[in-house]
């Protein structure tokens, strides 16, 4: 990169310039400098290309005949606008599809991008409306709090992590049935990075880890990157996974951690009875098994009662609590925590060796926004909203998908999993809503046995005609495959 | 925890209001709940414990005659300040030292959280002085960030990440001999984070990789976490990693990868020459092994010229370029980033599935530092500073430290590197300046083979009075040992 244009500068001149004009027409082309911006200085370019001046102005008198850049007096060279860029922003910029899916981890990769495009209907991921979310409130406490905390925002903050969320954290942990100290939590890069800490702290490569199936898609890829077998128990869409079938599984496979979400599972949102909760425990206890549960969707039930958490029952330090504020306050904060029991001490070197800790300020933030009180009130408000479009997303699916679709009906969290007829390849589906414009989380990624091939997930966290409209397109594009 | 709380309202009452009082107090003594904090009140707490609301009165009317909570009327209860935590606050609040050290990683550990003690004098660490970075400038920044992009700065940021950052840093790119474009870049949580990607992407378990030595603890416990072989290859304080040396070493080992600090090497600030850089890329080329460099200290060395980074010399996309602004502008934000080279599309997946993305607002924030200047000139500004304050460290060492004691010359960078007569242990020079308020990183962490028991690295980011003290206090603790 960059080789050839070094110290050398007796080689030919003309030589020199050229290069440099193909340079720099690359960054153009590439999206380094854009329409309107500046483009280097020619002294400063000379400079860092260890060039002659003289070869550089050649260089841009060539590309501005070339109508690539202009010169603007008294301030420098800048990037034209061009004519066919222009007429090409007019055009629909919907993704192009591929025709063949190579892997699961392709196509999450994929959902993923997609998700990032804000011109498509948000159907595919489980992320909040942010217009649902205290926004400005959380911003302009984090302003305040980096006002406050000037050196302390911009410095390291080593695991366990902000004190001051710990204290806050574990106030709330009585919410759901814990008595848990601060000094209990450590702070994680959200609820992902929390379980990805979690099973490299019991597993080694090649164990096996018990889950719920359908399982959400990244927790998938986890098992793929770590090496690590899914063991994948039958679950229940409203009772969550079966204890009587995870018995069986431990007496027959060798076990050596389990992963569960209890409460609202992504994507059944279904809840397992407390008494299930404390079998769970006591269960895989017996065995010596680490019960890592994820609780990230914990505070979204639709009941008045905030559901306990399996750790509750927990006696021997086994039980592994994750979660985050990612569904409920704020995703791009990326706040989660971990309550690691006895691999408390190797959680946090893992934490300290995977990116030394998480960002201060969001984690300062935060802290503030639960203290000031309002996170209560939120809840409420959300669970409010959450429960109502889920149940107006499933009269919708309802109403447009194929006879024998059958959809979940969950008591908590934010999505919808949806049973077509089996002709129906949701794949096929995922990419002929792309091109409606729409994306949607095809169910085959929620399993690693390849399971759910006539399934959807969809994300009721958004409702509007809008909304409406794409789950009727879906409904119809379904109903042309059966 | 919290069992037997449970919805069993048939239980001798005196027995749960004895529980929840335990429970409570329990809180307190391990600051759930701290001094003038108000604990729930009782129609909240009987709701969380579901117990009555007359056995929390009996609890708390309890507590309040222990003196451990008090009433306040028509607000609540709330902690009492205790007579004897009042004494306690006015002794010294230095750590307790451990008598026998088990392992290194438990060594390092403790370095990082004594480092989190303001209380002590900060040479341990190699982390920048906020006082002379731009918090109130970052700060503001990231405050009007926030209120510009309300809903973006709390959503999720996918991989690659934020794309105004990574067109900013393809910009920054040609400083360091690159023509780079932004979709070549992967943002990460710091630089640490990056490493740890690249080497995920490209070893597995078991596999070798060759390392300057001495080496960065982090990065040692980052081959212990991912079982990984570290092997030692002799490196210059001057001029880095030897050629010939990693010759030798490709020749009669198995390598899988190569990791260089060429910039400014941590803890030797040793600085490759280019040759030696382009020689490098093209030895691994030829053996196809992915060289994995880390530029973190590429920006602060003390000459005038930007060196340039290996990557430059790059040919088959094997070099993967590692950096952040940890050491440059805010180690708190956690923003770094990697160019993955031919590992891009592996590396980008391994982000995702570790959390996700990296938090949105210190990328905005710091995209916008970028854009708007002052970057440059923040980094002459600082790199002066570092110059100056590594040689008058320098000095005073000389001054204080054993006969025969010897001190590197950095190029760059921030930390010096200690040589004491042999019989100094740096374990127990650790202790004992432990015990004067001082932190020191002891050598014995900065090798897999044991090396370096009687060096230590001091951190030369800040200076003044107190400072200059502290390492005259450490040079004769150093003298009592020889």
């Amino acid at each position: 990169m960059g080789k050839g244009s070094g110290r050398r500068q007796d080689v030919d001149d003309s030589y020199i310039y050229e290069k440099i004009a193909d340079h720099i027409d690359l960054l153009i082309s590439k999206g380094t400098y854009r329409t309107g911006e500046r483009i280097p200085s020619v002294r400063s370019l000379a400079g860092q290309m260890k060039v002659s001046i003289s070869s550089v102005v050649k260089a841009y008198f060539h590309l501005e005949n070339l109508g690539i850049i202009e010169a603007r007096p008294q301030s420098g060279y800048y990037v034209r606008r061009r004519a066919q860029q222009l007429a090409g922003e007019t055009e629909p910029q919907l993704p192009a599809t591929k025709p063949t899916l190579v892997s699961v981890n392709e196509l999450v990769m994929m959902v993923m991008r997609d998700a990032s495009n804000p011109d498509l209907v948000p159907l595919g991921l489980a992320a909040p409306n942010p217009d649902n979310l205290p926004a400005d409130k959380l911003n302009r406490i984090l302003s305040i709090t980096a006002r406050r905390n000037k050196n302390q925002a911009i410095s390291y903050d080593f695991p366990p992590g902000c004190e001051r969320l710990r204290v806050q954290l574990a106030q709330r942990a009585l919410t759901t049935g814990c008595s848990l100290t601060p000094d209990q939590f450590v702070i994680t890069s959200g609820c992902l990075e929390a379980i990805m800490l979690s099973l490299r702290a019991v597993c080694r490569p090649g164990d096996t880890v018990a889950i719920e199936s359908p399982l959400f898609y990244s927790l998938l890829q986890v098992f793929e990157v770590l090496d690590l077998k899914a063991l994948e128990i039958p679950t229940h869409p409203r009772d969550g996974m079966s204890i009587s079938a995870l018995r069986y599984a431990l007496e027959h496979n060798p076990v050596h951690a389990c992963l569960v979400i209890p409460n609202f599972n992504n994507p059944l949102g279904s809840q397992m009875p407390d008494e299930n909760k404390e079998k769970l425990v006591d269960l895989l206890a017996d065995y010596e098994i680490p019960l890592i549960e994820n609780d990230v969707y914990g505070d979204l039930g639709f009941s008045r009662e905030r559901p306990v958490v399996a750790k509750r029952y927990d006696k021997k330090g086994l039980v592994i609590l994750c979660s985050s504020f990612s569904k409920t306050l704020a995703p791009g904060y990326r706040v989660g925590w971990v309550v690691p029991g006895r691999f408390q001490e190797r959680i946090e070197r893992l934490k300290a060796v995977s990116n030394i800790g998480t960002a201060t300020l969001p984690q300062l933030a935060i802290a503030e926004f639960l203290s000031t009180g309002g996170y209560d009130q939120h809840l409420r408000r959300i669970r409010g909203i959450y429960s109502r479009q889920t149940s107006l997303m499933a009269q919708a699916v309802e109403r447009s998908f194929p006879r024998d679709t059958r959809v979940n009906s969950p008591s908590g969290g934010f999505v919808l999993w949806v049973e077509m007829p089996r002709h129906v390849d949701s794949i096929r589906l995922y990419e002929l809503a792309l091109k409606a414009g729409i994306t949607i989380a095809p169910g085959r990624i929620f399993s690693a046995e390849g399971k759910y091939g006539n399934y959807i997930r969809l994300n009721a966290a958004y409702w509007s005609k809008r909304i409406e409209d794409a789950v009727a397109v879906i409904g119809g594009l379904a109903k042309g495959m059966v």
